[in-house]
């Protein structure tokens, strides 16, 4: 089959698609990249993904970027029994579709942010974290968390009670949340938000992943 | 059929859902939302969209919000023969999916940044544009166009030498970039860029939507 993934396991992103290849049980070949030596915004990796971003999949001839376009084509390809996007229920697919929305567009941006600052400036630009960022960041993550909380007050998981895509793509950035930022409380706080997170995280194929999210300062 | 769309034919999301709705001559009833008065921000509406944002779809019993869940929603349910997702060639979707995310997670953050700044800012919170903040997402977004351009180069749309929904769901930041900021110049100055959107700009589909889109300063 020969499914090689471009990245590094330590990268959200790049554990997004390794949740997914964990889920399904998939085979495949880490190649790491040196991102410290630019090795990812140079030839050849470029000819993968032309923005210069991990991850990037080689599946045979085909080539993909951006992470939630590669975990849906695996699913598709190799997991649709998998229940992670449920195509043979559209009701099931539309809400999946919706939540992964979500994700990717009102939950990711101020999560990622935090991320950003807390972590990736002290540890890799040598700066130091814009606190004023910061707060207004926690602010719109906490109304974004506040709309999961009341959903998931009426379902164990995002899209209905069944664990999905949209759910797993959350994996990489919550966790890190906890161990790299001091805001798990965004989490802690809200009891069904809380529950949530414990059953995604418990996944065996999520606990995989979490082993190889090691940033830290 | 009753689709019924909330949003204003002025936003850049609802304009997104209204393409879609035009390229595949739907039936729809649009209702406005007072947003000065906060009207999106309350129940009944934040029933249809929990994050109080437009626009949202009604197609009977089911409820939809993210302007790009609606476009897919719409081509699978309404317009499969359209061309907008292709889905009966596999190698197509995928190209078509990958380039959707690429206009949701590359494209859109600069854009609609300088969308905000120079216009939604002045226009309706009485404040003044951060030209420091403009100038590095002008930069960012034509690190974005470069490798459109490099792309367009060999195929005349995004996923191909087809339009598809990857394409059409640049229209509404592309066009208020002409309109409503100085920064055009960042589509002419790359031929096979401005080759494009001189294509996308000129569907009938197109020019109805672009008629709606008349904020200004
Ligand atoms: N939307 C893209 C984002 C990719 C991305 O930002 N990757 C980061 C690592 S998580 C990266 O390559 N950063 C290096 C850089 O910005 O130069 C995806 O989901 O794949
Ligand atoms: N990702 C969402 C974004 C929706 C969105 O931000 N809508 C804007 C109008 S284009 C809005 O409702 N703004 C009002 C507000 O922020 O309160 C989508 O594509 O539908």
């Amino acid at each position: 089959m020969g499914l090689k993934l471009y990245g590094l396991h330590v990268s959200t992103c790049t554990a997004r698609v390794l949740a997914v290849i964990e889920e399904l049980g998939l085979e495949y070949e880490l190649v790491p990249l040196d991102m410290n030596a630019g090795e990812h915004k140079r030839l050849p990796y470029i000819e993968k993904n032309p923005f210069g971003l991990i991850p990037a999949l080689e599946d045979g001839d085909l080539v993909l970027f951006e992470s939630r376009v590669i975990t849906r084509y695996l699913v598709r390809k190799y997991g649709k029994e998998s229940g992670l996007l449920r195509e043979e229920s559209p009701a099931d697919a539309i809400a999946i579709d919706q939540w992964i929305e979500v994700e990717a567009q009102q939950f990711n941006v101020p999560i990622s942010s935090i991320f950003y600052q807390h972590l990736v400036i002290p540890l890799f630009y040598g700066g130091t974290t814009d606190l004023k960022v910061v707060a207004a960041e926690v602010e719109k993550l906490g109304k974004v968390l506040d709309v999961y909380e009341a959903w998931l007050s009426k379902t164990k998981f995002l899209a209905g009670d069944f664990y999905s895509l949209a759910d797993l793509h959350h994996l990489p950035y919550v966790h890190y949340l906890f161990t790299t930022t001091p805001h798990g409380s965004l989490i802690l706080s809200r009891p069904h938000v809380k529950a949530w997170w414990d059953a995604v995280a418990s996944r065996p194929a999520s606990k995989k992943v979490i082993a190889g999210l090691t940033l830290s300062l």
